[in-house]
């Protein structure tokens, strides 16, 4: 009976804190301040470190620490409870990957802008596809979106486009914080972008470069209908993986035929970790030689970033310098910083001009 | 150039978190003791709450608090870091939603047991099916394990099996901490089990048999290749979703035909929250009633305990009196308590006895 009594006691426990809808997180207000809770009855100094401001936290006797910020720029952002110096996520609202950890974070919603909400269109899925890579010795997940109809129109084959996440991040960025599914699936549905696959896998390991091409690609080409060709297969990034579309996407028109780069600033080497500043002449002679030859070999190249950011400058000399060169560049500067909200809105651009 | 030297330190800052492998999360010893270490300089007071016990870490000058635990059972733990008693998941390893929260975990290996790891065997994929329910005027997440071969042979349907979370978990559970695409791509190379699709969808929302009933299994059926009638469609969950399994998948034979039910210990009412201790009499009367026919109608009737868990000795007595009752009823006792080591190995038994 103890036993029986202990069961129900269990079950009941854990059923009590088992309801997400029921987190008490952070509560976004009517003039997109927003306020934070946290539970630390015992600790003496408490904030919340958002958009790289810290907000200290107050409390009212044995009430939860609590703090209402300014009104927060729209988009998605990283925070952290810190607790007597210990850097938290929040106990009381999902978790993301970003900023290396698994950080809490806030999606404060743009008046007028819902193209990547979730909506009554024909949805696509993602699929997480495991496969081993022989140079790294481990097995990988690429998070994979597949268009609506892929299943139903089984003799259709789809253009490709690899997508990066940026430092501190990994392959499921794309999908949770940038909402690439309801992007796609919009777009699609209005006819505004041509039905194609997103490949989002993890960036910062080992050679990039060298696990894009000879591994990533065929296996994604191995297991989905694509068309295997590179006038069918784009490659863009944010930040670091903007970085990685410029020194691997641009460095192999024989595999890319579309290049998008947003908020980089300025361009990685192969391989994870090693940055260089921009330069035309030393990183694409090619162009300097046949800028010709350039443009037939890109269909789209395209750059973008938030003026906010502390790359607009350089990236927006960057383009000046390719379209110097006599690059065909689509640059476009959005509202925010170093953000997701460009980068979603980038990625709507961006997608529409693909494979057309 | 102010700009552009920011703009450097900017990227080399986020470059230099960016590695998950660099993360220093907990060390798991030879003896399975662990190692766990927390950043907290300002705090007074730094522990760790794992498998409900906790250890009281300790520091050395401005070195990181540490700890070193006894040894722990082989198997998935959820554990906190709890500083100056605020209760906070681990920034350094990965986080699993569980306990009502995004938690962090430590997989302790056990010798000999690798059914459930990565295997160089075809393998399947899980898709995540975005899927509008009415009842709960929301969008929704099924994660379904898709088998190899589904795409290559597109004239073949598959039976299904529904695989439920446990209080406090979601969707993800059974992919990330039950490893169920690993488990069944190994079964299935082998030919232990018959190539079958796995939808693992949240519980805890609403009259959760009606979303099951009239919004997910209709979902699937229509974007799936599925053989759509209760022969080939299976229900099970662990803990919470072993409760439901009985309340919802035993009270529609109609629907499935094979039952799994894994340390619930009793059966929870249609709806969520809702538990009653079990009674043949009172919610079986169909059994006692008539065995022959309630047999018939079940291919599998699956349970199972970890013999640590406070709901063994209810779950052994339940399946005494199912079988007195004139059902058969298959149970396992499983080594270990209520924690995903026993899940896995009831997922990997059950799934070998359907749709035979």
């Amino acid at each position: 009976m103890r036993q029986f009594i202990l069961s129900i006691a269990l079950l009941l426990s854990v059923a009590a804190f088992a309801q997400p809808g029921m987190r008490r997180g952070p509560v976004i207000n009517g003039d997109l301040s927003v306020t934070f809770r946290a539970q630390a009855p015992q600790a003496r100094e408490v904030a919340v470190d958002i958009c790289g401001k810290v907000y200290p936290m107050t409390r009212e006797g044995d009430r939860p620490w609590q703090v209402t910020t300014d009104p927060l720029e729209p988009g998605f952002h990283y925070y952290f409870l810190v607790v007597d110096g210990f850097r938290a996520s929040d106990p009381a609202s999902p978790h993301f990957y970003g900023t290396g950890t698994d950080a809490s974070a806030i999606d404060i919603p743009e008046a007028g802008v819902d193209f990547y909400l979730d909506k009554d269109v024909p949805r696509g899925d993602v699929r997480l596809v495991r496969y081993w890579s022989p140079s790294l010795k481990t097995w990988r997940t690429a998070w994979v979106y597949v268009p609506a109809g892929y299943d139903t129109h089984p003799e259709r084959r789809y253009p490709v486009l690899y997508l990066q996440h940026g430092g501190g991040e990994d392959e499921t960025g794309w999908t949770k914080q940038g909402r690439t599914g309801a992007i796609l699936d919009n777009l699609i549905a209005e006819g505004k972008a041509v039905p194609m696959l997103v490949v989002m896998d993890y960036g910062q390991a080992g050679d990039f470069a060298k696990i894009l091409l000879e591994e990533t690609i065929p296996t994604i080409d191995k297991r989905f209908r694509t068309v295997a060709n590179a006038k069918h297969r784009a490659m863009a990034g944010l930040s670091f993986g903007g970085g990685q579309s410029w020194s691997i996407g641009l460095k192999h028109p024989e595999v890319f035929s579309s290049i998008g780069i947003f908020s980089s600033g300025m361009f990685g080497g192969v391989g994870a970790g090693a940055y260089a500043p921009f330069s035309v002449e030393s990183q694409l002679p090619e162009l300097l030689a046949d800028p010709k030859a350039f443009n037939a070999a890109h269909d789209v190249f395209y750059m973008s970033c938030g003026t906010g950011d502390p790359r607009i400058e350089h990236t927006r000399k960057a383009a000046e310098a390719l379209k110097a060169a006599g690059a065909k560049v689509h640059f476009t500067a959005w509202p925010g910083g170093h953000e997701w909200q460009p980068w979603r809105k980038s990625l709507h651009e961006f997608v529409q001009l693909l494979f057309r």
